[in-house]
């Protein structure tokens, strides 16, 4: 289980996850990209654009290697000279209000002075909260969990809860999911137990989508919801440009910027003071964006 | 020269410029949102939307005053225990992507322990660089600096230069303008000089911004313009959101978000890795985007 075994493992990964994408979207392949760093490593960056489904998406693989920066140390608190990190990462903005926009990633983060560790999550923003669709994802993701540590779900959902949080808003980005970072081995999980969690939830990622996808496909939409999807995209990169550390980190670090920024919707609005109106599907789904919510336990209405 | 005197001269600029800007758009009309701060002050926030020139604007004025945070004591390296602060900000996006974005700020800064300064610019985002354009707005800058001290318009047009830089995209924002902040008295120039010099500025602006109006505002316009002004407006986004040390100051110090994030537009777009074609009207205005332009000493072609 090295470094080069989990490289290639991601790849396979990211092969199996952009199949099933493709068949979910039943009309877009998604398009390849790929990059050197000069520094050591490159990536895969794969691209899916007007699809029936997937309005604009991306699947990216990375592995990169080099000397361990000043700001590194300071941002991430790591001591080592060498690093070297490897991971898949997704976002998919579909064209449907009624399909949610999700996010995944699973990571893996060597020293070279012996220090590694896992990270990851799958979280989910719906244009429209449906809590029943979201009680499926989040069970979905403690079967995943559960398999490996009955302690996971409980902690990555609430680490998801505090970590896709938008202060300035006052919102959570959507409903959450799970994350996780410096998951190391210890008297419960091996090395290989974690990897093995993380290539699952890789593997659980599109099967969780695809359910969400077949909700809300057939469902027509209106000009009014093309509008609040906009507006919630608006709060999509807000978050991504202001508040998560992945990206901020990427960015300054001097990360390859197209790669980073592939999570960026097609487009976005903004609207001065936009406040839905009350009772409306938009309003109860605002009321939704917060901490805490036990979707698991939420009883199926 | 108080800051009363100050906040309520500030006050009658944002009425000048409304009904200066009122003139230049001919069909949308301020819509004024009055708010009060907690913690002291508040503000009337203007916004103009849908108007035959700018599709989404606002002209701010705020007057804050509190107890200093250690989050400001940190970022802004200020000692003393309590602040004051009013200014006038203005971003205007027009439809027209023949017409530039332009922002504005004049501010006053005092601490309880007697310290005080001014800050403030004007900096143009045109979605096409035209170069007799651009000179003709540095020059207008120049002539309001050169009356008050010869040194402002070469330091503060560096300045802009590097303030509005999106270090990610190596591209500056636009291009550029002035921009100052810490301005203090000295053996040069009184406090009140370096009030009416913002004032003046304040007034400067609707002059400056209604030539680059008349420029572009009878072109017609194609799809394929109307996607490009979108992506720069996806620039503009960026650097709002990640770079901006004002926008990243406000939002986690507290400050009040509406008012703070209408600077972003109606809508914005990204594509992965667009670049324009060779020789196009695009990527000319991509290779201008750099600092160290010398608008000024440009021959007119």
């Amino acid at each position: 289980m090295n470094k080069a075994i989990i490289s290639s493992e991601f790849q396979l990964l990211q092969d199996r996850i952009c199949k099933a994408l493709e068949n979910i979207d039943g009309s877009s392949l998604f398009v390849e990209d790929k990059w050197e760093r000069e520094e050591g490593g490159g990536g895969r960056t794969r691209i899916i654009q007007n699809g029936s489904v997937i309005e604009k998406g991306g699947v990216a693989f990375s592995m990169v290697e080099g000397i361990v920066t000043d700001g590194m140390k300071t941002q991430m608190g790591i001591k080592g000279n060498e690093f070297f990190a490897t991971g898949v990462s997704i976002v998919l903005h579909p064209s449907n209000p009624h399909i949610p926009i999700i996010h995944m990633n699973v990571r893996y983060f060597e020293l070279d002075n012996g220090d590694y560790w896992f990270g990851g999550g799958i979280d989910l923003t719906p244009h429209y909260i449906i809590p029943n669709q979201a009680k499926e994802f989040h069970i979905g993701l403690k079967k995943v969990c559960d398999k490996y540590n009955k302690e996971f779900y409980p902690k990555f959902k609430n680490w998801a809860d505090d970590y896709f949080y938008i202060p300035h808003r006052n919102e959570t980005r959507g409903i959450g999911g799970i994350f996780f970072d410096h998951l190391k081995p210890n008297s419960e999980s091996s090395k290989e137990d974690i990897f093995n969690f993380c290539i699952e939830l890789g593997d659980t990622f599109s099967i969780l989508y695809k359910y969400q996808v077949n909700c809300g496909k057939d469902i027509l939409i209106t000009n009014k919801q093309i509008k609040w999807r906009n507006l919630r995209r608006g709060r999509y990169v807000e978050f991504n440009l202001v508040n998560d550390k992945g990206t901020k980190f990427g960015l300054v670090s001097g990360g390859r910027t197209e790669s980073i920024l592939m999570s960026l919707p097609a487009n976005a609005s903004w609207e001065y003071n936009y406040l839905p109106i009350n009772d409306s599907k938009e309003k109860q789904t605002l009321d939704l964006l917060k901490k805490g919510v036990d979707w698991v336990m939420l009883k199926k209405s």
